[in-house]
C-alpha cells in the first residue's frame, strides 16, 4: 500500500471527526478579525496532539509545521476560518448560535478538513520528504484580509508553494474544479465623499447640489468599463452605495459613494484607479465641488501556477479517490479571494471542491440559506492530501 | 381722534403684553400638527375675554368672529402658530424649553400680535361696519399645511377677503414689504422609489443597478428646468434626498429619491409634474427598473390681490405709524406659504413685517439662531390693525 | 395746426413712397455685412435731397444729421437694413430676387419708414429745437452686429438718446408695444472643439471617444440653467450644433459644438460664461480630452430707459394717430437685438410696431414665409415721428 | 518525394508569379462590390488554364472546382479580393493607380497566393482524394459582405470544410497564428435617428432639443457594456457618428447616430440589440422624441473548428516549411471578418500569416501606409497547400 493509499484510508476513517469539527464551528461562527474562540479551538486541537502552534500576524492567524523525516521542499496548505455578518436562515441541529453571524461561505468546512488532514500528516511525517506548513488564516472576507498580514509577518518564509481550496455550492459534489493563470478577480474598494454646499431647495443658485454632482459622476464612471478597458479584458466598477439621504426641501451638502472594482490584470487595476482619480479631479472643476477619495487596492488577481496546478490535479487523479467523479477546468470565477496574496509571493494553486446538495438545490455562498453537502469535507481532505503527498514525492525527486 | 388713531394708541400701550405672549410661546414651541398646548393657550386667552372660539378643521385650528355694530363685509386676519423641528441655538431667557423644537420662523410673533389686536378690536367692535374673523392656523410648515383643512372645513364661508403677514428677518425693522400678483412660489414634493435587482458587485449582468438608474434620472431631471420651462418663467426641481446607502460589494436593489418642485405659475406646475411622470416611465423602459412615484402637489402659488394689497398699504400709510419707516414692493419671494390656499379661495393679501436686528446681523428663518427684533410685533399689530380698519371703512362705503 | 399734426399729415401723404422703398429693398435683399447695394440706395436717396451722409464704421453704416433751427438736445433714430440667408417662400410681386437671401425680419420696412421720416424732418428742420441723427445700421442679424462698430466709430458722440423700433408679426397691426428696463435678452455664442483620439470601433481602449466626452458635456451643461441661475432669473444655454459626423466603425477623434446663451442680466452672463469655461476644464480632466473654447460675448441685454420710453409713449398717445389702436407694455422679448449697444452707451428706447396680417395668420420672423401688414410702415413713421417731436419739445423745455 | 514535398517545391518556383499577380492587383484596386476588373483578371487566369469558373452570388464572386482522381471530401479554400476607399500613401513602383482606392488590407496577396496554389493543385488533381473548391470572394470589407451572398447562392453546397487565411502586419513574417473557438468578433451596426422639434435657441420650451436627447442616449448606452454584459465576456458599443450639425441660435430638430457593436458570443449580440432597442423606446418617453432605429446584425462571431484547425496546423508543421519559424495560438482578434458566414455553415478554420516588414516597422491594416513583407505570399501558399493536402489525406483515410 502506498503512502497515499494509506492516507486516503485513514482520512476516510476520520470523516465523522471532520463533521463534528465542522458542525461545532458552524454553530459558533465569528466575524472576520474577531475569531477569538475559533482560534482557541484550533490551538486546543493541536495542543491535544502535542504539536506546537506558531501565531502569525496581528490577528488570530497561526501555523503548524510538519517536518518530514527526509529533506525536501516546503509546501503550505491554507484554510481560512472566519464567518460572515449574516443571520442564518437554515433549520439545522448545528445552526449558528451567534445572532447575526454565520458560516455562510464554508470556511468551517475548510478548517475541519485541514485540521484532520494535518493530524494524519503528522502521524506519517517520518515518511515525508520535505515539510508541510499548515496555515490557519483569519479574516478572508473583509479587506485587508488576513492573508496580507500573515505574509507580511513571514508565514511564507521558506515556503516553496501553497495549496488551498474552496468548497463551491455551485459545483456538484464529486467535482474538482481548477483553472490556471488568472483565476479569480482582483479587487479594489473606494469611498468617495463629494462635498458641495447645502441650502434651501428653492434657491439652487446659492447652493451647490452634491446629489447632482454625485449622479453625474456615477454616469461618467460607466465609461471606464465601456471605453477604457480592452473589450477582451475583464473589469467591473460598481457604486454599491450612494448615501445622500436628506429632506425634500433642502439641497444636499454632501454625499458619500462606496465603490467596488474587479479586474483580472494588474495593469487593468492601475488603469481603473487612475481613471477614478482623474474623474474625481475633473468633477471638482466641472461642478465646483470638493471630493475626498479614499482608495483601497486590496485583493490581487488570484494567479494559479500552471505546473503546480496540473501536478496537483494529476496527483488527485492518480489517487483514484472514489468520491471524486470529475476533475475539470471550471474557468475563471467572479469573486475575489485573499489567497491571492500567497500566490503573489510563491507559486500557488487554489482549486474548488464541489459541494452542491444532492437535490441540486441552489444555496449560494453569502446567502442566509447557504448549505453544503458535507460529503465535500472528506473529498477536500483526500484531494489536498493526495496533492500534498504527490507534491512532496515529485518535488523531492526533481531536486 | 379717529378710530384708527385710537387703535394705534391702545396697541402701543399693549406692547408689553404682546412681548409676554410671544416669549411664552417661544419657550413652549410645538411642531406642526401637534400644537396642543399652543392651541389651549390661545383658547384660554379668548376665554378670559369671554369671547367664543370656533374650532375648525381636523387639527388645532380655530377662529373668532368680531361682529361690528353696523353691517359690512367680512375680513379675515390670519396668523399661524406652529414651530419647527430645530434645536434652538440662541441664549435667551425665553429660549425653547422643548428639546429639538423651536419657533425659528416667527409664528410666535404672528400669534402674539394677532391675539392682542383681536382683543382691542373686540373692545371697539360696536363701532365697526362689518365683521372681522380672527383665524389662528396650525401647521403652516409641513405639507399638506393647516390652511387647506381649515378652508375645506369652511373657515372662509362668508369671508370676503383675508389679510396675513410674515415677519422677515431679511428686511429691516420698520419696513413693510409687499408685492402683488404671484408673490411666493407654489410647491410640489415627490417620493420616487426606483427598484432594480440586487446582486454581487462582481456580477452586474445578473443584477439591475438601481443607483445607476437613479443617477441617470437625476441628470435627466435637470432638463426640465433647462429645456421645458420658458426662460422667462420660474421653476426649480431639486432632488433633496438620494437614499441609496449600501455596501461596497453589492449592487443596490433600490433607491429612494425625494424631490422638491417650485414654480410661480400653475401651468408650470402641470408641465413639471407631467415631465417627472413621463421621465419615470421612460426610465423604466430605458433601464428595466420599476419606479413608484408618489407625487404631492401642495402649496399653490401665493397670489396677492392687487387692489386689496394697494388699499392695505394706503391705509397703513395713512395711519402715519411712526415705527414704520418705509412701505415698498419687495418683489417675489422664494419660499412657499400655505396662506396661498386662502388666497386661492378669496382675494387676499400677504405682506411682510421687517424684523432684522438693529445691528443688521444675519439670522435666517429656519436656522437654529433665528432671532428677530421684537419691535416688529407692535409694528405688525399696528399695520394689520390700520389695514383692517381702513378696509372696513372703505369697503362699507363702496357697497 | 401743431408741428406734430403737420408731420402726421405729410407722412400720411408719403405712404405710397414708403411702400415703394420697402418693396424695392424687399426684392433686393443683402446679407449682413454685405449690404453694398442697399447702402448705395440709401445714399442716393439722401443725395437726391442734397443732404450729406457720413459713413460710419467699417461696414456700410452711415448717418445723417438734421440740425434744428434752435439749440436743443440730439436724438438719434436708428433703423437696420440687412437681410437673412433664407430662401423666400412667398408669392409676391416684389419677392426677393436674390436666391437664398430674404428680408425675413422686416428691416426693409424699418429703412423705408425712416428714410421718408427723415425727408419730412429735413423739411421742417428750421422749426426744430435740437438735432436729429438718422442712423442707418448694417448687419443687425449676425454677431458682432453692425451697432457695435458704429458705436466704436463714434456714431453716438454728442447724442443724448436713441430711439428705435422693430415691426412685430406676433403683435396685431395698430398695437404699439413697449417695455422698460431689461427688455430683450443679451446673448453669447461659443464654439467648443473637443479633441480625443480616433481609432477602430472595436478597440475603444486605444482611442479616446470624443462623441462620448461631448455627450457628457451636453448633459452637464443642463445644470447651468437648472442649478446655477436664480429661478427668478432668465437664462438659456443651447447647444445648437453637435458636429460629430463620422463612420460606423471608427471612434471619432473630435467633435465641434456650437452654443447659444441668453440672459437678462449681465451678472448672469458672467456666471454662465464662467460655468462653461470651468466645465470644459473639468471635462478635459474627467475624460482626458482637449477642448478649445472660443467664447463670444456679443449682444448686451437691451435696457430701455424708463423715462425716455414713457415720454415716447406719451407723445405717441398725445398725437392721436388714428391707425394706432393700443399702446401697451408687451413685456420682455426672447430674441436679442444689437440696438442694445446703443442703449448701453446712452439712455435709449426700443419699441414695437405690430404688423400682423389682418387675417391673424402666423408668419414668424426668420421664417421663409415671413410676411407683414404694410400698414405698419406708416404707423412706424408716425409713431417715431411723434415721439421725436415730443422729445425735442420736452427736452428743450426742461433744459 | 511526397505529394506535399512536391507541391512545396513547385510553389517555391512560382514565387515570382505570385509577386507579379499581387503587384498587378495592388496597382489596380477596386472597392467592395465594385471589383469588376479584378474579377475579370481572375477569370482570365483560369481561362488561360482552361479551367471553368462558376460565378456565384449577385456580386463578382466565383469558384473553381478541382476534382481529385479519387473520391473524398470537399474542402473549400477562400480568398477575398476587394480593396478599401483609402488613398495610398506609399512610394512603390506598383502603387495604387486608382485615386482614393487602395489594397490596404492585403486581399491582393490573398488572391495572388490562391490563384497560383490553385494552378498547382489543378496540375496534381489526379492524385487527390476528394475535391478542392477555390472560392474567390468579393466585398469582405463592407456590410453585408460578399460571403453572405455566396453562401446563400450555394457556394458551400457539397463542401465539408473551408480554410482561409489573412496576412497580418502585426505578426512577424514566418509566424503562423491560429486560435480555436470564437476567434474574431461578431458585429452589428445601426443607424439611429432621433427626432425632436426645432426652434429658436432662446425659446427651448417651444422646441424639443434632439441634441440633448441624443447626448443622454450616448451616456445611457455606456451602461450596456458596463452593467449588462458579463465582465468575463467581450463587448463594445461605439457611437461612431453623431451627426447634429446646425447653427448657433437654433435648437436642432433631429440628429443621426451611427453605431457599431462587437461581441464574441451570439447571446451577447442579442442582449446588446435588445438593450439598444429598449433604450430607444425609453428615450422616446423620457424626452418626448421619436426615434427611428435601423439595426443591422451583420458579421457573425468567427468560430474556428478546433479539430480542423489543429489538423491544419499539424499538417503545416509536418510539411517542414523552412520559411515558417513558428506556429502558435495568437488568441482572439478585435476585427470582424465575413469568413464567419462560411464557418457558420460548415466547420471551418481561418488563420494568420505574419507579414511584418523585416525592420519591424508599424504599417497597420486600413492605414494609408499599409505595407507587407511579400515573403508572406509564398508562405501563405505553402501553408494552405500543406493544410489542404493534409486534409484530403487525413479525411479520406478516416472516412
Amino acid at each position: 500500500m502506498t503512502l497515499t493509499e494509506q492516507l486516503m484510508q485513514t482520512l476516510a476513517a476520520d470523516e465523522s471527526e471532520m463533521l463534528a469539527i465542522r458542525r461545532h464551528l458552524h454553530a459558533h461562527p465569528e466575524i472576520s478579525f474577531h475569531e477569538k474562540q475559533t482560534a482557541a479551538y484550533i490551538k486546543q486541537y493541536y495542543a491535544a496532539l502535542n504539536v506546537p502552534v506558531t501565531p502569525c500576524g496581528e490577528g488570530y492567524g497561526m501555523y503548524v509545521d510538519i517536518q518530514g523525516g527526509q529533506p525536501g521542499p516546503t509546501l503550505a496548505l491554507r484554510a481560512d476560518f472566519d464567518a460572515l455578518a449574516i443571520q442564518e436562515d437554515n433549520d439545522l441541529s448545528f445552526k449558528s448560535q451567534n445572532p447575526g453571524v454565520m458560516h455562510a461561505c464554508g470556511h468551517d468546512a475548510h478548517t475541519a478538513y485541514l485540521l484532520v488532514l494535518a493530524k494524519e500528516l503528522i502521524k506519517i511525517k517520518a515518511k515525508l520528504a520535505g515539510t508541510i506548513r499548515i496555515i490557519h488564516q483569519p479574516a478572508e472576507e473583509v479587506s485587508p484580509g488576513g492573508a496580507k498580514g500573515m505574509v507580511a509577518a513571514g508565514v511564507l518564509e521558506g515556503v516553496n508553494n501553497v495549496l488551498g481550496v474552496h468548497v463551491m455550492s455551485s459545483m456538484p459534489t464529486g467535482l474538482i474544479g481548477y483553472h490556471t493563470g488568472a483565476t479569480q478577480t482582483g479587487r479594489a474598494n473606494f469611498t468617495d465623499t463629494i462635498i458641495g454646499k447645502g441650502g434651501h431647495a428653492s434657491m439652487p443658485h446659492l447652493s451647490n447640489d452634491a446629489i447632482v454632482a454625485g449622479s453625474y459622476l456615477v454616469t461618467a464612471l460607466q465609461t471606464i468599463v465601456s471605453r477604457r478597458v480592452d473589450p477582451f479584458d475583464t473589469a467591473s466598477v460598481t457604486i454599491g452605495s450612494f448615501d445622500g439621504a436628506g429632506s425634500f426641501n433642502a439641497i444636499k451638502q454632501d454625499v458619500v459613494l462606496k465603490g467596488d472594482v474587479r479586474m483580472m490584470k494588474e495593469t487593468t487595476r492601475k488603469t481603473i484607479r487612475q481613471q477614478i482619480v482623474t474623474m474625481n479631479q475633473g468633477l471638482e472643476t466641472m461642478f465646483g465641488v470638493k471630493t475626498k477619495l479614499d482608495y483601497d487596492d486590496n485583493y490581487p488577481v488570484l494567479m494559479n501556477d500552471a505546473t503546480l496546478t496540473e501536478n496537483a490535479m494529476a496527483a488527485i487523479k492518480a489517487a483514484n479517490i472514489p468520491e471524486i467523479k470529475a476533475i475539470k477546468d471550471t474557468g475563471v470565477q467572479d469573486p475575489s479571494e485573499d489567497f491571492a496574496y500567497f500566490a503573489q509571493k510563491v507559486p500557488s494553486s487554489f482549486f474548488y471542491i464541489g459541494c452542491q446538495l444532492p437535490d441540486g438545490s441552489n444555496h449560494p455562498h453569502h446567502s442566509p440559506d447557504f448549505m453544503m453537502d458535507e460529503d465535500a469535507i472528506l473529498i477536500a481532505a483526500k484531494a489536498v492530501g493526495a496533492a500534498a503527498l504527490g507534491y512532496l514525492q515529485s518535488e523531492s525527486t526533481t531536486r
